[in-house]
């Protein structure tokens, strides 16, 4: 039988799992992300010891994920400094001497969900999470899209609300992007608490399933995926999917004419089929794949 | 020696072409957009009377593009109410008893600028017009995507600028997109002149270059295009392509770290390669795979 390391990389935490052929998790440890003379050791030793075929990495990014490059395989500009420009898939190469491939943490969950989960047999799919940030990962006609660097869904500008007290948001690099005004900590600083603690008919949920639908709005004209998957600690907010859906299908206002959406999204706009398993399904995924490349 | 039909069927005229096998345009007319009992019959003749081997339509939309629909190849939702559901290539190819294929216009020009223009030797690439409406066709992979509709750009929500007089647009169905901000007729409502009546230094120019980056922002985060190809009447106004270029850099501030970007985009956001055939060229390229494919 053989045996997949799949690694969740993570800005706070890495998540190391190994899985076997039927995608049966058979160990999963969680520890927190040091710098890499500290965390990369305890992870090879980690993936060494479960002696695992191949090594699938979906990791925090911004990465460089052009094959031609370099530094590809790198984690490039990232506000976690030691582990800006590390080159962490050569170093798990290097060490393990296996297969290994890596994607974006969102774009591996994406891949997940187009084979196993909610977008199941549909050509395309955006999986997003909305958490301590916001990312998306796309899959179209079966492949992660990567084009000139990967998608950074997260910083998609979007048109404020009036009644927002911070339309702006708070991104330090754009005003008015979506994980300024959406993500947990955007939450937080708005309404001074967190978001788990904000009542469920509080006006930031209103404003908050604007954004998020402003967001389905554009992507959906941007290049019209098949499914729309929001993951991520807000979206355990499940009464927010309703109001998203309804906020669409507003925004929307009939001119993109698919029952998918007039009829109220329900099954377009939905939470992941792999449940919280759609990162370590995608990183096995990114394994087998680096095993059958080999 | 082959031929190919070309049709660019837009709202206001029809474009026919007939191209040889090496995409060389013999023939070409043109003629108003009437109602399908008036145009269709004049279409079909004339390309019956070059006797084409098959026919490409790159067409105006929203379009039914999904294979296994009924409707397959009509054209959906549209002001034009005499070409609301019609089945304009099933038309065709009863008439002509040839292959016939069909995809948006503006998937079309993004199809000739991967093959022929910009984006040769690329796997993606966006192409927007930016004239009476504003469109988005879009390539990834060497596919034009349709998901579950097809783009549309136009219809994307922005940021409105706070030295625009008219910050909700002029679409009838959304506040604040990007045709009813930035289409032709939007900068003549505004302003009270026809666009190629302001003058380069009116406010104008820069609240348009405003509205065009922050499309390009939206797209790259959304997608990561490798190259975006700005074309159409408002595109004429050449000195725009430095404004935008300058705005979308400034507005990204450095997040998407490739030098594709911040070394100026002079050769990332650019015109199309095909000039003025991205369009026919793009219905040629349909028709060939049309043959190729029956």
């Amino acid at each position: 039988m053989l045996h997949f390391g799949a690694l969740e990389a993570g800005g706070t935490k890495m998540v190391l799992s190994i899985l076997d052929e039927n995608r049966q998790i058979l160990v999963r440890e969680s520890i927190p992300t040091e710098p890499p003379s500290v965390t990369m050791p305890v992870m090879i030793d980690f993936f060494r010891n479960h002696q695992v075929d191949s090594l699938g990495i979906g990791c925090f990014g911004p990465l460089d994920l052009n094959p031609a490059s370099a530094s590809y395989g790198s984690i490039t500009k990232t506000p976690k400094l030691a582990w800006k420009d590390y080159p962490i898939l050569s170093k798990f190469r290097e060490a393990l001497q296996i297969p290994c491939a890596i994607d974006t943490d969102v774009n591996a969950a994406a891949l997940a969900e187009h084979a196993y989960g909610a977008a199941q047999g549909l050509g395309s799919c955006l999986y997003v999470t909305i958490g301590t940030g916001i990312g998306g990962g796309l899959v179209i006609d079966g492949k992660a899209v990567h084009g000139l660097v990967h998608p950074e869904l997260g910083h998609m500008l979007l048109r404020p609300v009036e009644r927002d007290p911070s339309p702006d948001g708070f991104c330090p690099y754009h005003k008015g992007c979506l994980e300024g005004l959406a993500a947990g900590p955007a939450l937080e600083k708005r309404w001074g608490m967190p978001a788990f603690q904000i009542p469920e008919d509080h006006v930031a949920w209103d404003i908050e399933a604007y954004y998020l639908a402003s967001m389905c709005h554009n992507a959906i004209t941007a290049f019209s995926p098949e499914k729309i998957i929001l993951g991520g600690g807000v979206m355990h907010q499940h009464f927010l999917f309703d109001k998203v859906r309804r906020l669409v299908a507003q925004s929307l206002n009939g001119y993109i004419a698919s029952p998918a959406i007039t009829d109220g999204a329900n099954d377009y706009i939905v939470p992941p089929g792999c449940g919280e398993n759609s990162g370590v399904l995608g990183a096995y995924l990114l394994a087998r794949r680096a095993l059958e490349e080999a």
